[in-house]
């Protein structure tokens, strides 16, 4: 499973710094969050756009969703079959459409778009994707990614002392309990501790907020200024707060992005490490294993 | 008299080619044609974005078009106040005023949308620019950029024996004519050759067709493939059809752009030194000065 940062800038793009997109790839399934101008490009020969299989969108400014029609023009031209799935807050149904309305772009697959409410779960096949009211201003929503948890593994001994062999395992697995020499052997009476799925949150743009969510693997967070000066009103993150957040719901790791132009890396990664030590800044191009 | 290539892939973006886009700056104006997505990237440290006055564009595929909302955002965030004028073929009202409605853009300034047709023309102090339609499947155009004629220098000897001196070149510059001594003299009679403005014709994407303009500076023309085949029924030239139309118009150099990422700029440069001696291909931040 990787997160790869696809633009990390705020606002307006410079020469380093490409707009809002983050890509979660999980085995052979892309899921995007966020998709700022020029992510198409960003993309090269890191991710296949037929892969995505859907965007999940924090808000409607322009430098987390103009990448869009053009990701998708390109998917058409790839000749896409396959239906895209296109989630974000109040409006985005509205916003998707017209902006789909400004060309002749020729979409050869269906669009599917919907709009999520506060504590909203999507579901895949290994995976859920939450999404939580942030403060943004606008309609916003943040984003917890969370694999789902998963039975430990058998132990054998154990479960060959019960009796318990062949099609047993299945059927097991499948009814969750199995009847042997009239005694109820339950699934967790064989199997070893749960594994937990790995989980992120990503908050998108926002002051900082209380995160529904405790001690996910990596939280990504807006760390566009260093100070409330700088701030200046808007609604975003300090990398304080940033941080502050980190330690709140005890995140393992925090990637601060939507950095602002008038920092340096160095002076973000700086201030950040003053609060949390497992803090990195994202740059365009990073990706961290989980 | 800069003409600066912004983008220059076909349909998609690559690693090295980004969307069609191309400035041309003439004093402190910048006039831009197409504004393909990630334009506003591509442009900095090249190109003010409040410079812009006007944006041409030749037609409605997103791979010229989808810098805009982006690009209009970010004047607005430079809080520009300047109106700007965006220039297109039919449709262009629809299709601009359902970008801008994609999302919170809050754009800070006014917008002016103009649909041209075949002939049209908009007047500059310094130059015009004159629409021709082009081939391309859907409503499309191309541009011719003049630069005004100007008359030619006095010639103050021949001036001075007419009587001409002080304030009377400019009565006669302003009239066109003056009287001395009951005699007529023209602006004609005491200046040298007319300094006839430079040129250029974007032709945007489209077939092979008759420009409607003779000796230009420089033709701009789609030279997105190599053969027919490769064309396979779609709207566009190939290298040899467009060095064809520059020696057809007798265009003194012949830049080929909107190239098809199958070809290496070698493959299409070889090709055109065939047919074209002064041909070039255009790679991302060409600069051509006129």
């Amino acid at each position: 499973m990787k997160v790869i940062f696809l633009g990390t800038a705020a606002s307006k793009p410079t020469k380093d710094r490409g707009l809002s997109s983050i890509a979660i790839q999980y085995k052979s399934d892309v899921v995007l969050f966020d998709c700022g101008e020029n992510a198409q490009r960003q993309m090269i020969s890191l991710i296949k756009p037929s892969k995505i299989s859907s965007i999940f969108l924090t808000h409607f400014h322009g430098d987390h969703i103009l990448g869009i029609p053009g990701l998708l023009m390109t998917m058409s031209l790839n000749e896409r079959k396959d239906p895209l799935s296109i989630y974000g807050p109040e409006k985005t149904v509205y916003f998707i459409k017209n902006l789909l309305r400004g060309g002749y772009f020729g979409i050869s697959f269906d669009v599917h778009i919907k709009e999520l409410k506060d504590k909203d779960v999507v579901d895949f096949e290994d995976f859920y994707i939450q999404a939580f009211e942030t403060k943004h201003g606008i309609p916003s929503l943040g984003y917890i990614f969370k694999e789902k948890d998963r039975r430990g593994s058998f132990i054998e001994n154990k479960a060959k002392e019960l009796g318990i062999k062949g099609k047993m395992f299945s059927e097991l697995e499948r009814k969750g309990e199995i009847i042997i020499n009239g005694k109820k052997i339950k699934l967790e009476d064989v199997t070893g501790p749960k594994k937990i799925g790995r989980s992120i949150v990503y908050t998108g743009d926002t002051l900082p907020l209380d995160i529904p969510f405790r001690g996910c693997d990596l939280l990504i967070h807006d760390g566009t200024f260093l100070t409330d000066e700088d701030r200046n009103g808007t609604f975003h993150s300090t990398v304080k707060e940033a941080c502050e957040a980190a330690l709140r719901i005890e995140a393992k790791k925090l990637v601060l992005t939507h950095i602002s132009q008038r920092y340096t890396s160095d002076e973000i990664q700086k201030e950040a490490l003053k609060y949390f030590e497992n803090a990195i800044v994202a740059e365009d191009f990073t990706v961290i294993e989980l």
